[in-house]
């Protein structure tokens, strides 16, 4: 049995306490941050906060083995004077949306050997998919979700405001996106372009931009030369 | 029984003719644009070749009805003497990669309604959904598939790069991008967003900066400003 303590009233906390919930091996609470006056010993303590506000929460507990879930901050955020580490779970969460915790990846980080082990076998219920990750990998990680998630998504509404100015429903577009997010689990992302920026198409390019808004012609044209560019 | 010739040599070509060689109730041939010598007869002659030959290559088919496979070009770029029309299938084809038709939009398009009946019934041997889009319409939904497609590819391929620079697999990143393309099958893209330009999280926005090349940080900083403008 494995107990762990979780602080925090956002998605992530929400998510995996209701993820280690369904666990009879796993003995899960969970308090608010605002609460921190009483906080209940744990073997591992989950501290998912804001980045903000994780250097303040840490120094509050003194439980054995302190972790944060964030991808951006440092392992030394934490000011906990016991032992730190990482479990970060690398999905964007939607409050109340259930998600499969399978196929969310887990990065670990520790500073000992130990508790390395005891956030792999912690993570090992939750998720086939473990890595261990260093500060600095996360950080290059946060950053490349950043585009692949956040960036993509606003590509997305881009692409929604132009089928709503035109009398098109945007779920014509849903194949389509899902079949290239799938693509690259099978060839790179760069063997995977297409489109008449790789193909040099300047008659498609101009005419397309037409059909653009001042800020969306700025992309276009921004990730028009990149991909020409090969960077 | 309707008899289908399907003119061109390129993806297109190649997908369209094995999906309707499954089906008995189709005939189907396939000739190179290049022989176009002999044009076998068809109720439906298909054009899948790039959008600069479609208009020299029409010109020379006298069969009854004509369609361009282009989401791109119009209908007027047609230059047979007989009828036309436009099959467009909406999906990113890659050669040898086999793909299920069953989920792919096909946009019709035809300049006579008893036309319009035949591509409609040619789609449904294909697709379960079929969408009737004038050439203005399919214009603007080819420029947002090339947001939603072309360009998320680059987003992905700039997370493999930032991920390769740091020794990360870039597979960790795969269930992330299969979740962000699937949500906005359910919320909207907009309703979607998440990550630090939406939060104004100005202290993560500066410190990921630094992990990015010159051109990488201009397509951040674009697109940052424009979550954040809302446009």
């Amino acid at each position: 049995m494995i107990t762990v303590l979780i602080i925090g009233n956002g998605n992530v906390a929400w998510h995996l306490f209701n993820a280690f919930n369904t666990h009879k091996s796993i003995n899960v609470s969970k308090i608010n941050s605002r609460t921190l006056h009483v906080i209940p010993k744990a073997d591992v303590t989950i501290i998912a906060v804001t980045d903000n506000a994780i250097e303040a929460v840490s120094k509050q507990v003194g439980n054995t083995l302190v972790v944060h879930t964030s991808g951006f901050s440092s392992i030394k955020t934490l000011k906990n004077t016991t032992n730190r580490g990482v479990f970060y779970p690398l999905q964007s969460f939607t409050k109340g949306k259930k998600v499969d915790f399978k196929n969310i990846p887990i990065c670990i980080e520790a500073e000992h050997k130990r508790d390395e082990e005891i956030l792999f076998h912690l993570a090992e219920t939750l998720s086939c998919k473990i890595y261990k990750i260093d500060s600095k990998q996360r950080k290059a990680l946060h950053v490349s979700a950043v585009f692949v998630n956040n960036f993509t998504n606003f590509l997305y509404k881009t692409g929604n405001d132009i089928c709503n100015r035109n009398n098109i429903p945007f779920n014509i577009l849903q194949p389509l996106i899902e079949e290239t997010a799938k693509k690259v689990a099978e060839i790179s992302p760069e063997a995977a372009q297409t489109g008449p920026a790789i193909r040099m198409d300047d008659k498609t390019i101009q005419n397309q931009l037409f059909l653009l808004n001042k800020q969306e012609k700025k992309i276009y044209n921004l990730i028009t030369k990149s991909i020409q560019n090969g960077n």
